[in-house]
């Protein structure tokens, strides 16, 4: 085949391959997601990437709408790609509903596409990783979703994060109180730009979208920059709502997720009231939580979530209140790569096995299979070419022990483990059990 | 909302929602897979569901060029959906040669998507399990790509399975030595269909379209009917082929890996050489083979693979061969729920907590702390309902037990633990550590 007539190898703009030393990684993260979810009684579940079109866009902004990866299918169907897991997790529970039992505790860790402009650095294909309770408007519920995300980024390796709580109904006791409960949906957006545009366009904006009065924005402003300890903001926020029964309800909600997280052992440190998180969708109607990374708070939230009403309207008259939270896989990488949380390698094995003596590859295979069976991944190498060369595949891949033994060595039923961090030998025995050898790799994988 | 504007919930022909029930032996097939791959140094990839289609048609056949999800994207980029993880792989391993390191082994695992006739009984979203190892010839390779397969299905619980084995080279090599080396595709194909259309078609397929006369037919006949054990096969190819060079690699060849997987500790019972399989595809060079259930043979191949030669020549000048296999999962689930092999639950937790004193849902998130702590997967009922209720709600998900505990049992220190299989309680002591808790239910669920 002549050069001319061969394809560029390429992705599309917006779209990632994922190399292993980036994939490892990604999965090792997935992993812990799963053991958590399902170490909750959450149970998996997965749908079409390809849903028809009117499923996708019926509660659509007019953003997703133009985001979305749109055609017409062999049978002249319109069809699109989902652009996240909620629309089909609303669909999903509604097709469903009778027979899943509620509640219903779910989790889904899926691709989504959006054909979003890639020069804000997103990306047009990525993986969202959520967990929703449906079919339950408990406290217990709410507990239990921060308890996740709690458990999840220590199991993560995070040590130095904050979660940060709001309720919905304090904000609407206030705008009640005030006389704009008319105005929450735009009171909300405003609000929300708080930290990224400032309190200045805040106040302007209050002022223009929600016809707010000077008094009221000052009220909203007094609102939204109460800081200090959990009980000091309760203490506050308890002043600016007295009176108000929705203000109240959220208050005491509040005091009894914080004292249940309390009693499942969650540090206090790690969860913090914040008046001042909205979440932007107007669909959380109560409790809204966000994390961010006390050592890389710029990054913005890496879990984050909310207590919803009715999530499936569009599709069933059955109301199915729930609470869920999705965790930002992207964003979590990144930040354990700033912080060298990630270990580099290339390669899921720790033992390369040197295939040194050409005639010997049926010994190479036993010891293989034997510290497999162990549980000890292990690579042969497939050719009998020069150690040198076998070394440094060992050494770019990331293998933290080559296990090396040549006629010799095998006629004496011994060989050398080396130790590719810092170049150590040692000789073990090798006889049939693997006797000495486990113990010696053992020893050396767990330094 | 009006009842009418509601729109249906429902998903397109051919593709599927996985509800827990068969997600949960999914997800723990998909986990075995990769738990297999990584023990023998395969690292994860993933690529992008869309690419151009230029890359996708590039090889396709006029089947696939058919049934490929294809549109235009919001920049007039011609695009569509991957149809396998194959033509990936090869643009992949084109485009990032350089910096992989050869050799270079992979496994993805990985959605991919064909406008297929669903009368068949075909998907039109289905999920491939591959693995490849690419940049090397070596017969190592080969032996591992076997042991791969067989260690796969000894983990995923299957006892009674066969491996089938053949070497193109043989049929190639009694091809040449007959003079029909230049109509080897056409044999192929013809061969390929001996089990499911029978001898008489297949005579006539190989006159027609191979144009190969009588005595042709009947040596080739004689070749595809060898049956006997490996040695008796061995004997039998290594006489029709006798004297050709390409045949005698072959035989060779097999010979090795058949004393390789021996070394490995392979059961030889589980390997058959098979001089019937020619797996279809064109481009296979090598070793090729299919697995089979013993107990289920009509089900076809469950994991099937080979050697080829030269995976990505429509991207770059690089030879690169190699050899892979490919797990049928849909396959493998439909025939471990044939064979009983798949518990039933529709959640991945043990434990369920009855909710039952309303003003102690601190003492039941305490314990839920404690057990998921030790390692048991537990829920927490969310709401103080009836008990017989949450029983229910237990029985109907699938939880093996449930702790139940009231304001008297609370008070004394204890509760009640319910093996919900045979309905027998037990009661033990609640103290701080869980200390005498968490043997009771550890004993309860081994059983």
């Amino acid at each position: 085949m002549s050069k001319t007539e061969r394809i560029t190898p390429r992705t599309l703009k917006g779209f990632r391959d994922y190399l292993p030393e980036t994939m490892i990684p990604r999965e090792r993260l997935i992993d812990t997601a799963k053991e958590v979810y399902r170490s909750f009684g959450f149970a998996p579940i997965e749908t079409p990437a390809l849903e028809y079109l009117e499923i996708l866009t019926g509660k659509g902004s007019d953003e997703t709408d133009k985001q979305l990866y749109r055609f017409q299918d062999h049978g002249g169907r319109d069809v699109g790609l989902r652009f996240d897991l909620t629309v089909p997790l609303a669909r999903f529970a509604a097709q469903y509903a009778q027979g899943l039992g509620l509640p219903f505790k779910r989790y889904h860790i899926g691709t989504v596409w959006r054909g979003e402009n890639t020069q804000r650095g997103r990306y047009r294909e990525f993986m969202q990783c959520d967990f929703d309770t449906i079919g339950t408007t408990s406290v217990a519920s709410d507990i239990e979703t921060v308890l996740v995300v709690a458990t999840l980024m220590r199991k993560i390796g995070f040590e130095r994060f904050t979660i940060r709580i709001n309720h919905r109904g304090i904000l609407n006791g206030l705008l009640e109180k005030s006389g704009l409960a008319d105005k929450s949906t735009e009171v909300l957006r405003a609000l929300d730009k708080l930290a990224k545009q400032g309190e200045e366009k805040v106040r302007a904006e209050l002022a223009d979208s929600a016809g707010a009065t000077d008094d009221q924005i000052e009220q909203l402003m007094t609102f939204a920059s109460i800081e200090g300890d959990n009980d000091f903001i309760l203490k506050e926020v308890a002043a600016l709502t007295k009176g108000n029964e929705t203000g109240e309800a959220a208050i005491q909600r509040l005091q009894t997720v914080l004292s249940g997280l309390s009693a499942a052992d969650v540090d206090e440190q790690v969860i913090q009231l914040d008046p001042s998180i909205a979440r932007g969708l107007d669909y959380y109607t109560g409790i809204v939580l966000e994390t961010t990374l006390d050592d890389l708070p710029e990054i913005g939230s890496v879990a984050s979530g909310g207590r919803y009403d009715n999530l499936a309207e569009l599709y069933t008259k059955q109301e199915l209140p729930g609470i869920g939270a999705s965790l930002g896989l992207d964003r979590l990488l990144a930040a354990m790569e700033s912080l060298e949380l990630l270990p580099e390698a290339k390669t899921p094995a720790d033992v390369l096995i040197a295939y040194f003596a050409a005639d010997r590859l049926e010994d190479y295979l036993r010891i293989a299979s034997q510290l497999r069976t162990a549980g000890i991944r292990t690579e042969l190498y497939p050719e009998p070419k020069k150690l040198g060369k076998q070394l440094q595949y060992a050494d770019k891949k990331g293998f933290r022990i080559a296990l090396i033994a040549g006629d010799d060595e095998l006629a004496n039923n011994s060989c050398q483990l080396k130790n590719l961090a810092n170049g150590e030998s040692v000789t073990v025995s090798l006889n049939e059990e693997a006797g000495e050898l486990l113990p010696a790799l053992n020893n050396l994988l767990g330094e």
